[in-house]
């Protein structure tokens, strides 16, 4: 198995590098020859099972993808893009990576007659926004609000349409909102949903700037990293005749979310949360839709965290493993 | 004011210029300047009551919107596109023409400023397809099964987020099966609709590739041309967070079709239909929805033909007129 992951460095990227390297095989095949690009050089973890190429590569320079592509990869993990605030703050950038790069991806696999390479894009909840319905699925029509939604809807179009053609096999998968994360509170919107758990179980202050009936869509790094591996194996013709699909997150009120970290913080942690209402934080997060049907991911074995309290004990074991 | 429309050389194109010499206006203003571009020279009706100018352009060639968006008109109606058939056996002439140049439009609208700028797109009902519900409505999703479905609901995005970003004043109208088209029979799937009537109105035979019993949803060229004005006067913020509509077309079954044709034309029209049925065209005319809630678009203003027979009862008025 030869296998391209474009976004290498990154979270997402990261934790699937570990997964690839702990399984040793995806799709019952040994990995063979592992391409990690990103802006700067993807970290590999030490003893990987197979020959490792990491490269720091602006993705958006032309032929930056060629000798990625020259290797014939089975197996494309697209995961290279920017956020949705730095999207927003630079139109230009937003499309250049989040479009255009896919675009090439395509166009790269199609001159080189790559019809039968699986092209794993992760794509975003971000792509739906605007006047919604209670609960979402599949059919419910995308008017994304932001420009990274727009920059990913517009790529998910394009998978579908080259996978249509024969001239790639591709899989867009929506993520949920991803709790939690690691790391430090950043300048995204999303950022107090992993902070108000992260924080208090590291022993730390956490602000939530939002009210506790407020209901998100989640998922837990680890079931992103199930998900990515699971969509690389479904047959061609399960999906019949569009490839992209929400994966089937939980939906969870940050009322719920608390009582998960009492439970497994206890009260001490609890406290540690400060409510400080942030209207324009409430705003962007609400208009996110958090009810989804999912079946049609379940159906194609995707699988879902079974509660939130597992997603926080999840974070709890990883934290205690060395990585 | 001033207007700039591509595909000014096609049937609505032409059809659009000689409504508007008719009006002498648009959104109560008069007629300042009319700027045309297609592959060939748009022809120009006698007496236009305002300056015209005429170009044969390759829309896709560098600057080759420039010296008309220098021109900072108030309102473009953009219709140029590659048709379905020919997208589909070119995927690089479809996406050049099809999506690039919508993307390069709005990034000389963005480049000028014209902020201001009402941008008309002439959208399709093929970006809908695939698993489809019985009556489709603008939340549905779109999940295109043709390339040329693709690049509209690429650039409906496009159009959309450009608008939503102030950078332009855009509007998606995805237009019906437009029933009955002037001229020839051609080898597009849906040419039998115009066809089977307009050739035994006609005095000349025509063939029934599909069951009587399988449903269109159709507008007259009239209301088509009616709603692209429209369009281009509605208030910005009558459209809400979402630009792309489609247009109230009328759904009717070829049987319904026929019995126009009768009461029209009589027996003898009616007679020169052949029934030879195609099931390759009968396959992709049968997957085209053609049933829609429109509430939104007639909410906007929007009107649909009233019954079929006053679409065929157009087609005479307009062959008894001189063009």
């Amino acid at each position: 198995m030869r296998i391209l992951i474009t976004g290498a460095a990154g979270f997402l990227g990261q934790r699937l590098i570990r997964a690839l390297a702990q399984r040793g095989t995806l799709g019952g095949q040994p990995l063979a020859h592992l391409i990690l690009l990103d802006q700067v050089t993807p970290a590999t973890p030490a003893g990987m099972p197979c020959k490792v190429t990491a490269r720091a590569t602006d993705l958006t320079a032309p032929g930056a993808l060629d000798a990625a592509l020259d290797d014939r990869p089975d197996v494309v993990f697209h995961l290279a893009a920017v956020v949705s605030s730095a999207a927003e703050a630079d139109l230009d950038l937003g499309m250049a990576v989040n479009f255009d790069v896919t675009r090439t991806l395509l166009e790269a696999c199609r001159a080189r007659g790559l019809s039968d390479t699986r092209l794993i894009m992760a794509s975003s909840v971000a792509t739906y926004g605007g006047d919604l319905p209670p609960v979402l699925d599949d059919m419910t029509a995308v008017t994304p609000q932001s420009s990274y939604g727009t920059q990913k809807a517009m790529s998910e179009l394009l998978v579908n349409d080259y996978s249509r053609r024969g001239l790639v096999d591709g899989r867009v998968l929506r993520l949920p909102t991803i709790v939690i994360r690691p790391g430090r509170p950043n300048a995204a919107a999303s950022s107090f949903a992993s902070s108000i758990l992260r924080e208090p179980l590291n022993h730390e202050e956490a602000v939530c700037p939002v009210p506790t009936d407020l209901e998100l869509f989640v998922m837990s790094p680890g079931k992103v990293i199930e998900a990515l591996l699971h969509g690389a194996g479904i047959p061609e013709h399960a999906f019949g005749p569009w490839r992209s699909l929400m994966l089937p997150g939980i939906t969870v009120s940050v009322a719920g979310m608390l009582d998960s970290l009492r439970t497994l913080g206890g009260d001490e942690a609890l406290a540690r949360v400060k409510h400080q209402p942030d209207p324009r934080i409430e705003a962007i997060v609400a208009s996110w839709p958090a009810r989804f049907d999912t079946r049609r991911a379940q159906q194609l074995g995707f699988k879902s965290d079974n509660n939130f309290g597992e997603i926080v004990e999840a974070f709890l074991d990883d934290r205690a493993k060395p990585l």
